[in-house]
């Protein structure tokens, strides 16, 4: 366990053995899981500094998490990370530098975020989901199980162009969103897709690459008849 | 390294650092690995609690773990999972609660079994496996690396309906499973397809929407002239 | 913390709680992460062993990890693994026995190293990446996210045959390798692909099942003229 002195913790609850670094800030009623790491510096520190849980805490600038979050268990925080309130967090997940989440949203479990992310408030990122730097998540936006979000192009590149998701947007499980496409407000994107161009507001794609098949409001039917239906799991 | 009083671990061995809460159980010859925690409770008791790792002892309800099992180093097994003889688990693994696993079933490393999922005997998951709530799966399946199963068909809905997948089937790496469909016993998915209705029984398909391209009879004839041949990789 | 007195890390560096094992070489200026294992004994011995950390030093072959190597929080690396000098890896990392990791290689959070694996050197593994055993990765390989290598044509066969990727090859994120094709040199695969045949060298495939669309000129030429371009990302 290692606590450092300069964090700001009053109120923050710990399940067990953990390490807070530099500056943290950490709100009333909030967990932090067991073996996790919060405020871990960024590379250039690291190289630069002995590399112990001493010379990081000197180093680190912290990270801010707001009030009654809950980060679980073998977690990693990234310093410069800007957490709100009530955002929860699965296990196994790691949030690099810079990156900023909004209130209420949920962090499945072995999603990354890997710097540099700006997401909104409400957005519910399922488990096994990669969002890379310069990615811009809007609100209430949905991200299925292990979508995998890419920033280059033509990799490797000297260009990196992150994919901007537009507000209430749902994003479906295993689907690509290659760098720099905009996905519009209230866009469905199916499972499995691949998309290569931007979806315009309210449409719903499907496919590799990905083409327009219908309308948000058609799939909103859908979903109601569907969620109309009784079910047919056995007992 | 934190040791229930009320666990029942005669016999059960410990690789080093680890959490064991709750009144778990754990049989004769099984092996807990490194930084692994046993037994955590499920949100609202979390909740409820003061988040210690003592609190948490004091309302998990424990996990069944049988013997001769192995779950390796930095994983998480939840309260009311159980888990038979001869269990392997991968590192990095994730159990949630209310799980019920078989006899001699492997988890691949950085899978993730998220609550209440049913899995037969002598099931082989491999790495990188995602399996929601609400799925059931039958005996002696195999999943390859990176499968995704849903629960949701038209997310986020107020309907969950699991994915039913029979005995023997075979569900080919980095294919999606959409929620509610059924694979019928000895099916065959092939890599990278996106399972949107059910598959009949011994039947293998394929592609995105996946269709029917063939028979179980015809890819066991297949393997078997694959396996007679001899290997192609340089020395 | 558990530092084997058979192990050389004289010059090593340790963030903090960890386990080293066996008589494991780590070279100077090299760090370890938090909550890491290095040395972590193969599944026989640990059959044959009582469990704990003490046995698991006693039969651990340990691992050997050069100079200037960055070994993040959370991960794990087997007996028999060589890795060079200046490698870098993620959070969360998984490098079973045997394999081997050339100099300057980065290998991303999340990922998994199999076993029995070959890695060139400066080769960019991204994060996600599932690299199974038999798998030969030559130099200057790009590996996007969450792309996935299987190493068995009909599963669960006998017949385990890797994939080979020739030097400055390009695989797009979540895309599929299956087991026993070979990448030739320079040769990209797109984004989302099934790569179920041999690419020939220098070639661009895409699609699932991926074909050829084009050539790695043509590849340079448009990542040339993309380059170009200013940043379309919002401020």
């Amino acid at each position: 366990m290692y606590l450092s002195k300069k964090a700001s913790i009053e109120g923050a609850l710990f399940e067990g053995e953990a390490v807070i670094l530099g500056p943290t800030v950490i709100g009333r009623g909030s967990i932090v899981g067991f073996y996790s790491v919060i405020g871990y510096p960024t590379l250039s520190k690291v190289r630069g500094s002995r590399a112990s849980v001493e010379t990081y805490d000197e180093v680190s600038e912290g990270a801010r998490i707001g009030e009654d979050c809950f980060v679980r268990s073998n977690s990693v925080v990234y310093e410069r990370v800007i957490i709100g309130n009530r955002v929860q967090t699965g296990h196994f997940v790691l949030i690099r530098e810079e990156s900023q989440v909004g209130d209420g949203t949920l962090i499945g479990t072995n999603s990354l975020i890997d710097g540099r992310v700006r997401i909104g408030s409400e957005v519910s990122i399922q488990s096994g989901v990669y969002i890379p730097p310069m990615s811009v998540v809007g609100d209430r936006v949905f991200l299925a199980p292990f979508v995998v979000i890419t920033n280059d192009k033509y990799p490797p590149s000297r260009r990196l162009l992150g994919v901007v998701i537009g507000d209430d947007a749902v994003i479906g499980a295993n689907s690509v969103l290659v760098s720099g496409v905009r996905i519009g407000e209230a866009a469905v994107v199916a499972a499995g897709a691949v998309v290569t161009k931007d979806v315009p507001p309210g449409r719903v794609v499907m496919g590799a690459p990905a083409r327009v098949v219908g309308t948000r409001d058609e799939y909103e039917r859908k979903k109601k008849e569907y969620e109309g239906q009784t079910s047919s799991i056995p007992p």
